[in-house]
């Protein structure tokens, strides 16, 4: 990868280092991407899947998998019964390799913390 | 529709004018939400599904199409051949009912104007 | 404004929907365009004045109005101590005029609902 | 930081992994947080501090700098003379300290590449 990278050289880290930043990158931007999108039942499937795939049109994106809550989605046959997206309903895995370095990055509710948190899982 | 919707003490208008209020919320909501996104080739198809689903949740919606603009996106096998989803890429039409006014909203860019407009193009 | 409006040609529909319906677009697009926003007391100042400015730059905008609550703002020197803006930390007002044609759109947590408003307040 | 970091046992690396991360989250963050918010050369002093504010609001940041370009924004005294911020617009810098590693994340347009690129300049 690092061969075919168009912006290596305004990088100063190293391998881990820059699949590190990416895999920031990848989780903060799908968060603030996504959050807030109006969904329920029957359009959950599809948000899933495009939030998944966004993530893998993305640089140095190996793989990534995204699980949304069901059970906090509103539904009902009334107006206003559809929920917003939030952080508390995402469960995102991203695996990103630059060069030789391989990470997992990870968006999920943190019960003991009580919020969202984005960790690296493996380096 | 206005005798199941909990929310129709809060307004003071006409049924015309709260279908009209209620497609422009869908639509810039809409642009908003997902204007920016990554988007290339592969991913396309469902993010377009995506937003249609997201419009079709929400209150007073009859229907929605989405269509994305494919010559737009960048392809290809390098990193950062991704794009971002643009308001110029961006052709929604949404049809809203509150009771007997229906409306149908539209979002597209228009050569003639210069850049996405947001219209009503029946009431 | 009609005759200063260079998009009045794709619109078919009285004044008074006009109105309603960019009233519609400009909540709609700002609740997405700043919901989860990271902000805590030292940057809720700034937030506020930022999104009303941003109302205002709008076309057909008349005048703009953000509260943000700040009692809902997470505050502290550990990290994590900062807050994302939702919808019921929200109170805008925003005025829109169309020709002979003002409305008043709002939105805001709504107790009895039990989630964020956007309504029409006059027309 | 580490020892007041009530999230470091859910990470797996090293201290300057760790800050490259967190400046890779802000970045993606800020980024599609942002982007595509109205705006006009009379807000864009309020966009970019609240843009600012926002940075310094999170986690291990010690200092953030924004820079919105104000030759790409419209003005003008008829509708739609507004703007909406993209990404060329954007020259971002935020200084990120985690433990015994400090970096700086940046942002910016740049030319040679043809597109926004979010990089780490020092770690």
């Amino acid at each position: 990868m690092p061969e075919s990278d168009p912006a290596r050289t305004w990088f100063k880290c190293t391998d881990a280092e820059r699949a590190a930043f990416e895999a920031g990158i990848k989780l903060g931007a799908l968060y603030h991407q996504f959050v807030g999108a109006a969904v329920n039942a029957a359009s959950v499937d599809s948000l899933e899947e495009a939030m998944a795939a966004s993530l893998r049109t993305q640089p140095f994106v190996e793989g990534a998998q995204v699980r949304l809550d069901r059970k906090s989605l509103r539904q009902g046959p009334r107006p206003y019964d559809e929920s917003s997206l939030t952080g508390e309903m995402m469960d995102v895995s991203v695996q990103v390799r630059y060069g030789e370095s391989a990470v997992v990055g990870r968006l999920r509710y943190v019960p003991e913390l009580g919020y969202p948190l984005m960790s690296l899982e493996a380096v």
